[in-house]
């Protein structure tokens, strides 16, 4: 069994843009992702199931069961169609993230898209009462394009390393010539306490950028909505982020050169 | 190597469905399987093995060998033949989870069967004096058909997800056309410790969902005939029980995104 | 890359049947194997490389390097031929394992192999002043032919797994119409303190098998000469021996069916 | 998605000899690699990718991303190309350490080499005053051709093994008929502890095999101006390093044969 991507209805895109908002650090992407789908009433097309996630289902309060899986959504758009790609879960090892971002990317080419921005926390580990955007791209060029926005570029922040879905996206995505913006939101840095302050700043800034009409004032309403299964998925997520100080799987072997 | 089913008897079947039960927690599953194929006189007709299994052989009282497998065996029925799935032990890591199932379910259409019904436990993590059988489908118009059975659907339980072949075969099965559903006894939890009562209680639905005629009666003497086999496939299952509450192997990367 | 044997010689095998001697407990298999080959003056015609060993290369005192591997030897007979299977390591996962085994399978029946027997040590925990011999059989039939021999049988040991290229050899090897015997000589346990003691037992009647001359004599001094080349590889094998009570890989997943 | 070798500049190459510098214990080959790219101003002209990396991206200070990657650089000579080979990170993963390794040689092959040498650390465990370099072929008659320079070969010294890209490229090279030579500078054997002393001797001695004419005046200045990139990837090496005293994935499973 290989990752795939399973299309349910097919739609013509226009130039599409990808959002991308799975689960992490304060769950940022995810609920800025869901409160977009939501408010745009936007339509689902394709699933990705991985034999790089979790091997279990979800069983939903009507006893039917699912599959742990990513969802494309789409909107059409005046100008330009939106994509978003949310989901339950992320690639439980590394090979998997690879795989499925690449799976992803491939997908995202052959649909037309030229454009991705990636959502997520950044862990300040520390209460953040004024969440800053922190921005990251896959081309110097992007900086003057994305400049106008309140995002934070540049040297004041000392974030390393951006780990999953939401830096490999636009690692990779360079290779698929598809322009790549990371915006991240301040935040504690616990995985499963949903972050919304963060989510809400995350989104102000995409939605200006989209261009987008959307009404803010539902967004806490609607992600307690989303609360009870975020919380479902958030117990295996809450596993897999208790482990970020342990030792690595690769790490086994030591060496001498 | 790749996970493969041998097929050792050419069997032709009419409307076949397949009924798992696979080792797991209270071996509920793997008891009920067996009573099944021993009072319905079943024959088997495949094998399945897979390099996501123990790298180990068993060692029969007779000094012959047996590699860890998956067995298929069948029995004509007047309306539709039986299929029953059961074996020494399911995958040892996520990916074998996914792959072993997708075998299975490729297998599944192959031989023309359009349902499936997994049979397992669910931990309650106390003692169990009257268990009840909680039920999943992999189809909400199938609630309907399972509805007049003593099946506990619905909200008044607190399972989230159902990790393993049980879950993955319905959950996957969506996907290849096969209507499945999922037989849970309430049991106290521990792997290792054979639940007659739980095995007892699925067996009794299970029956009347396939207009059996069996006798009961020897049930618990069964289930001890086949203790000695099960214990030596046990104490491997009783290593990866003890491994739920350990770090996983794919938490081994924090992220941010 | 892939598991690969490299044919270094091409030779004309009559008959040939392939003894396996790896590096395990005792080093039982390995010795006997070493010895065998020292003996009859084997000359090597193939080696095995493979991605499921470990990461590194052997540093030889003569300051060239080797890639850990194993290494197939031959002796034309007068009946059939001999080829001696022995080497650095065993697969250090257990997908490794069966990949490797069905590798050297695939090439025993290319040359023509229709016979193995695996040499190994099976660990009584305790001390063992006059090691007996168990045998485990891939087909009920060779208990016949094996019977003539000082050889244990039966039902008076307790040996429930073989794990490893011992076992996987032998259990695989049916699916490649290989008849194959087990020969496992009883040892303290301890995989690298060497025990020349079990290690001779198992090839006294390996010898009678294979109806050989051989001069036991110099035995274990030539153990002794092989001790340096196996303590390199022992330090390897010792970690992985460490690691038997400790959680398994696969064992990060509860499940409920 | 595999390891893949993506080509930036196409380059007729004459004889290209390849330096390899990668991450390692004292970083001694990769600030040694990193020197000589810098002196020689060499022009990078490939960079691989693998799955088998942390799946993570690196965050620039100007905001720009980049994947984990190993990169080529080449510089033309009067007799001969210099191919420095240096990166950010090697595999996590065993069968990574391979993968990645053959996919390094099967590109040297195609691009002409026939020759390596890789840079690496001999970790002593103590502090080394005057560190020496210990050296290593993959074939007996290199021996001779190196023997002219200040290299320990021989028997007075007790490396036993050589871990990752190191010992592999030289060790899986044979079989692609490159002849390959390891150096190792002897050093305290602190993995993310740069050891300019060490590496500054490896570089003396490649310089003269080379018979390339280099400033070393400027060492301990440019590898101080490497720190911050290095510090940056050196978080994700210390994490593998501290588990070389730690179980083995591979390990968890014991065995009798």
């Amino acid at each position: 069994m290989e990752t795939q991507i399973n299309v349910i209805k097919k739609v013509k895109l226009k130039n599409p843009i990808i959002i991308e908002g799975l689960p992490g650090i304060g769950n940022v992407g995810r609920v800025a992702a869901g409160y977009l789908i939501s408010e745009l009433k936007m339509e689902k097309f394709a699933e990705l199931i991985s034999p790089y996630f979790l091997p279990l289902v979800l069983l939903q309060n009507d006893s039917t069961i699912s599959l742990l899986k990513c969802e494309f959504y789409y909107k059409h758009g005046k100008d330009r169609d939106i994509i978003v790609l949310t989901g339950d879960t992320q690639s439980i090892t590394p090979e998997g993230h690879y795989n499925v971002c690449e799976t992803i990317l491939t997908f995202a080419e052959k649909i037309g898209a030229k454009e991705i921005i990636t959502l997520g926390g950044f862990a300040e580990g520390r209460a953040v009462s004024e969440p800053r955007i922190i921005g990251a791209v896959n081309d110097k060029t992007l900086l003057k394009k994305y400049g106008k926005y309140n995002i934070i570029f540049g040297k004041d922040h000392p974030v390393g390393t951006i780990v999953g879905a939401t830096g490999l996206l636009i690692g990779l995505g360079r290779n698929h010539n598809i322009d790549g913006l990371c915006l991240m939101g301040e935040t504690f840095g616990m995985p499963v306490v949903t972050d919304p302050k963060a989510a809400d700043r995350v989104l102000h800034i995409l939605i200006k950028i989209l261009r987008l009409k959307i009404d803010m004032t539902k967004f806490e309403k609607t992600i307690k909505e989303m609360e009870e299964h975020i919380k479902k998925t958030d117990i295996i997520h809450q596993k897999m982020m208790q482990e970020i100080s342990k030792p690595k799987k690769g790490g086994d072997v030591g060496y001498i050169g």
